[in-house]
């Protein structure tokens, strides 16, 4: 018997189809999975060795419900709730106020800071998880759940969690972007994309032992004009790579030498 | 007795310092160091144990002279090498052609693809070297050396390296701006900017599995508007990460989606 709290499941789509195993994995007790689509809430429950909840307007039994369905689907889900749910009810979205769950439940957000695919498994003890409840009983009771998978918690308001959901969307998406942009130019160089991968693994390492700022280089950083003037003359007029070009190096110029280039 | 060439080293700053002593540690015999800044000069000629070379005008006897100065400054100091010099005369610039080097010397390129710091130790097993020359037995004397450095070597023409060159601003020094962005968020919302370390290392160790665009995920891949209006809420009006954000959106939308946003 684990002392982890026990948890239902709202949703079976990819966050589900990914923490619900790593959580019963752990010894965390699945008391049900609830899911809109009955086919796929039925695979996972399975899958859970869990049974399936057919109807959400009975009270669910357990310590936490995490519901884990699209921003958009969490307000209309939880009017289904029945109101004398005694269990804490805890979304997993980064985006989503603490708010978007009627406060006559017991309220929590239990926020994976990870980038989800449903092909590539995710290393659970990396990832942060971001708690928040409206009293110091809920955020212990989701504390104890975070401690089974993962060593990194962390306590933050709903106006924080938004702002790190922003900040990730910059360091993961946009990053990814660049490398994107990346792997577009070498193919019509007819480079192989991998030659790219040291240096891409080696920017990442980097700012672990120093900030960005400290971190760049690079022809804006050195303020080498002929080498950022080749690079436009490569990239022509009129296109998005320019466009990219030009608002990246002059942002990175002026932050280093403080003027417009 | 190594069998690598014989290397002598023009220039004393960064690239000079990061790779003479691994060329020596490796094995690699160092005929001598010149550089402009005398001082600088001596103090990497005496951690080679080498000599200084205190006049270009005299012919060098050395397999390879690498030329390791900024860009800027190669064509100049080329100017004063003796016209009999019988060595392989390669620079070690990603943007800089071949050609900028005079067709009365063998000419090759010796470019590691790595972003140099000062204070960072390379790793150089992971480097990889484009080489380039006007014939095959320069390209094997160059690849000769490359293989005392690393096992990851590229023949790329000048276009093409200047091509990798150019990506490799988007992968690094314009990735490393997408850190330092949300760097500044995390500060501004009071957060401590290591909660994002493990979303960046998944970031850069994904592509290493599937392609950039296969890898991509985030509100503007998923069409999710509502929370791609909640962050320009958030980010306000008329500011570099507004425009930013709005001009990569749009972009990874319209990479998606096939249609603007």
């Amino acid at each position: 018997m684990s002392d982890y709290p026990t948890v239902a499941l709202i949703g079976s789509g990819r966050v589900a189809n990914q923490m619900g195993p790593a959580l019963e994995s752990r010894g965390v007790e699945i008391k049900g999975v609830y899911g809109r689509n009955a086919a796929e809430a039925e695979k996972l429950a399975l899958k859970l060795k869990t049974s399936v909840i057919d109807d959400l307007s009975e009270p669910i039994k357990a310590d936490i419900i995490l519901v884990m369905v699209s921003d958009d689907a969490i307000e209309g889900m939880l009017k289904d709730l029945h109101p004398d749910t005694k269990a804490l009810v805890a979304h997993t979205s980064g985006s989503v106020s603490l708010d978007a769950i009627p406060n006559n439940f017991r309220r929590g957000v239990f926020y994976p800071l990870q980038s989800f695919s449903f092909d590539k498994k995710v290393v659970w003890e990396n990832v942060p998880f971001c708690l928040e409840a409206d009293n110091d009983e809920d955020l212990n009771i989701l504390g104890r759940l975070a401690e089974a998978m993962s060593q990194r918690i962390h306590l933050l308001s709903s106006k924080q969690r938004q702002s790190l959901h922003l900040a990730a969307v910059f360091a993961n998406n946009f990053a990814n972007l660049m490398f994107e942009f990346s792997e577009d130019l070498l193919k019509k160089a007819d480079i192989d994309r991998s030659i790219l991968h040291p240096l891409i693994l080696e920017t990442a390492n980097k700012i672990l032992m120093q900030t960005a700022a400290e971190a760049q280089t690079g022809p804006a950083t050195r303020g080498d004009l002929k080498t950022i003037e080749a690079h436009r003359r490569l990239l022509g007029e009129d296109n998005t790579y320019r466009r990219v070009y030009d608002m990246l190096t002059t942002e990175i110029y002026n932050r280093t030498h403080g003027q417009n280039i």
